[in-house]
């Protein structure tokens, strides 16, 4: 949940999920967030939809409950395309997305798998798709910090908001 | 590397090369060690060679070159002990350990491997030998943000600095 | 898609896609719908929605788009909980179901990822919830049955209808 | 067991154990040997020995008792080479093979094993060796087929006939 | 191939293709078959059937093509049951052996799959059915040495002699 | 353990761990050191240094305590490179080591992990660094007798001498 999530969340008077389960730990809260902000909210090759799409096929991977359904929704409010994130969740080879963004999600996935075998040659196939260095590092960034996510929130039992498994699905969103 | 141990390294006239692998993007850097202080630098049930164990044994299982050795290097440290990260990294369950620290691994290696899978019976094994909730939290986020460290320095090649691989074996580490 | 769902989709003009897909062979279309509807429109020990709940997650370890969609819809419709596919895809071991649901789940993933190492003890587990022989039956047949269709779906690329993302979650679907 | 082979096994008075298996559910026994017969008895790009071994060849990697050791005979029945089943259940790559067979079985075992990653250069390894669209649907269809054979097989504990391991295995097989 | 063996495929003027294969490597060759007749050959706890069966389920766990073969006919002629070795082979769970077999058989994998997992709750459980330390023993090196073999074999490789598939399946085997 | 590093031992009034473990099994003992030193001491187109990263890497990827820990001790002394056993231990892939051992440790860890799967095409790529069939021969022979030795010692728990943790490492080793 970055800053402007959390500004769209506070006008439906919604709190994440995530930003209460970390809460009793303030320095981590502070520290997570200042993370997340820094990665997902700045400028760069990358657009905030694809940020999302990286973190809903890696936490897919990672079975967590909690990133796939709340990121799923930023994925759909982003790329403004309802059917995407549910893709890209089961299989993001099936899903609509350009060659390029397959490119990324194929590195995204392998930091998130197999990180240890990461070689020149896969920066060389992100090259080929225009991706710079500092776009290489914002997705094996992005696949790292939410791979810890997944793993605090699987551990954790962390539990999506009820609201993120529609949002994004229908033009306007029914207000409980 | 925490506050104690850039000292340390301060003293030594030595800088970590993850200090230097995230400069370039300061607002990150700062996020990493605010996260990493708030983990390894804290009180709490778990002492520092304890800390440093998860983060020795879960990084082996990462293949993460530069982690396995910087922070083997604190576990001899901290623990005085200066076979015991060899034996964590390798296969920790032939490690020197007690019983409580081989259960906080167990749970440890389960975060970083098959956290999705964790359950109530996980937690209730690190309970039977005396950890608190907020233990669980701690080896939880151990184990989880050095799943990210390690995702980040695979992928970009991070290098551990030459003196962390002879720190703590010897009584006198030789000065260059 | 069995007869009752074919005729949900009529009413909508809908046709599923699998019935197209499979459309070009008729012996193998015939005999993939009857043993469709053996298992999945019979009386008997599961409901309805819990045999979609077995296609769900076994889809979703198989990683099938169309099968994760399509079936998700009708565990939507067939339990009226618009979130529960989506728990059961993402973790099934998350999910809000019943500690029996959660039996019959854990023994149909092994049916579908470790059926070689299925033993004594893992009926007996199913029994210990109430499952009979013929319940048993049931879900391995199931469980065995979306292993054929995920992998003919995936493939031949088979896609799910659009309309399925959404069925199910709202209190009435928007007609197209 | 398709029609041909269950003249031979009404000839030698036996019955697969199969038949026997599913004969309490006549819906779906009906079901499934109408599938099977679609499958494996039809004209087509690919001879009756050559899918026998697609069977063979995933059964083994499912472990499945009933379907190497029944489908073997199949084998060494129709290619009439005695050797030839049991190569292909070990490790199909060492097996005395064309590679036009070898691409069949890659392909085969990628629809048993990893279906969710198929692409378009999984088909065009095929079309390589001639194979076409129909033929590739085929290779599909058997060995998603034969996946959920394996599965009812493996958790019902299904037993090949005793006869299967022998025949074809000599010239003429010895009359108990 | 142990010194029984060897005398009896020399009374049928057979020569294992193992023996040719490691035969340019003299001191290999020595070296290999003591070992093997040391732990193959010699009295102990574990009938020469049983050994033989180690070697099967735990090649054909390594998809050796030489071992299942060769040594599948160690376990027909040893144990004079046609169909066990086919039946260790696929899936040793399923196979027609005693449970103290089965125990042996756990182990013996866990050795050749997953050796540094390897706990006092393994020997416990060999144990209890009445396997003493070194029966262990025995167990653990033969799984080891055919891990070694099966290595060999398939990098190499190496295959069977004809004769193997059929030797000890029919009361008198064909002469040539 | 070859006659050399005996020899070495010797001198410091060591025995290494693994002498013992095996001793009480006279003739496994004689059997075992006999294949060691005919792969690990004789002359050919590996150094014995490389011969040595070929254990550490392979026994590594097998968790063996006892050999990670001793052959990373021979490397050093070998290669006289403190670094480079921990680095060959950790993830090979990121070790200082020219390409042509890169070549040398891909083609063992396959022998190690993945021999069923070994095709002419790991041949070709050991060719393209100069490698001869013997080569080939030793790599795939070392990998595999410690692929053996890994599994004894990691079911027997066998544990290195401390002395070992530290040889190699610094100019001149403390003595007890």
């Amino acid at each position: 949940m970055g800053y402007e999530m959390r500004s769209t969340l506070t006008a439906r008077k919604m709190t994440a999920n995530a930003t209460l389960g970390l809460a009793h730990r303030p320095d981590e809260f502070r520290a997570f967030f200042a993370y997340h902000d820094a990665l997902m909210l700045k400028e760069g090759g990358l657009s905030k939809g694809e940020r999302e799409m990286i973190v809903v096929a890696t936490s897919a991977a990672n079975s967590c409950h909690y990133c796939v359904v709340a990121h799923g929704a930023l994925v759909r409010v982003y790329e403004k395309k309802p059917l995407l994130a549910d893709q890209v969740a089961i299989n993001y080879r099936k899903a609509d997305i350009s060659p390029r963004q397959r490119a990324m999600l194929d590195f995204a996935m392998k930091v998130a798998l197999l990180s240890a075998e990461i070689e020149e040659s896969d920066f060389a196939a992100l090259h080929e798709h225009g991706f710079t260095d500092e776009d290489a590092w914002d997705i094996t960034a992005i696949a790292s910090f939410f791979g810890m996510s997944n793993r605090i929130a699987n551990a954790t039992g962390m539990r999506p908001n009820d609201e993120f498994y529609l949002m994004g699905r229908v033009p306007k969103p029914p207000r409980g």
